[in-house]
């Protein structure tokens, strides 16, 4: 037997715009939009896994368990690229590291890690 | 500009063992165990993303706001054989659906989905 990771899913408040804006930030496809509720992206079309955001009626309470962790070339553009497309800066007390700690329009923690070697 | 996704993190009150759980559930190997308080593990040495599990101080107090999903080729086996490893059901208000809700060794909720066609 065995399980393939599908993808994680990330509860929101608006799923299609949290989704649209993921999409955005990553250059994302969307699929399988068959759901209201449900909002697939992933780096490719067959790429598992995705990103599937999907609607709670609870808000985001605390410090988020799970968070993703990206890397670029350039983590410095990285960080002023998704600060202009509405990210802000997040402190969940990591002082001086090498990666920078950002979160999305709906305040889910993610890290742009030092660039690629 | 591109961003990879690296990792999913997961905050833990006992990384390494719940690193180890998670290897043994999924059939996947660990990668770069140099950090006594981080332990990533992947489905093969060099496949993105993987799981990082790090030591936080606080113990998880609320439903994840993100969630991993898993698929197999026999949902019902493998919900057996994760629940005997340890793995228990998880209440999410999900009622009747196609996917099972089981939570890891230290509560966080996780998804079997419906088998694969």
């Amino acid at each position: 037997m065995s399980l393939d990771w599908e993808q994680t899913v990330v509860d929101a408040r608006d799923p299609a715009a949290l989704a649209a804006w993921w999409k955005d930030a990553l250059g994302w496809v969307s699929v399988g939009e068959t759901d209201p509720d449900e909002y697939e992206i992933r780096a490719s079309p067959d790429r598992l896994p995705g990103l599937l955001f999907i609607a709670v009626p609870e808000g985001k309470s605390v410090k988020n368990r799970l968070h993703l962790d990206f890397r670029g070339d350039d983590r410095d553009a990285e960080v002023e690229r998704l600060l202009a497309l509405g990210a802000t800066r997040a402190d969940v007390g990591q002082g001086d590291e090498t990666w920078v700690v950002l979160a999305d329009p709906e305040g889910n923690e993610f890290c742009v890690l030092s660039s690629r070697k």
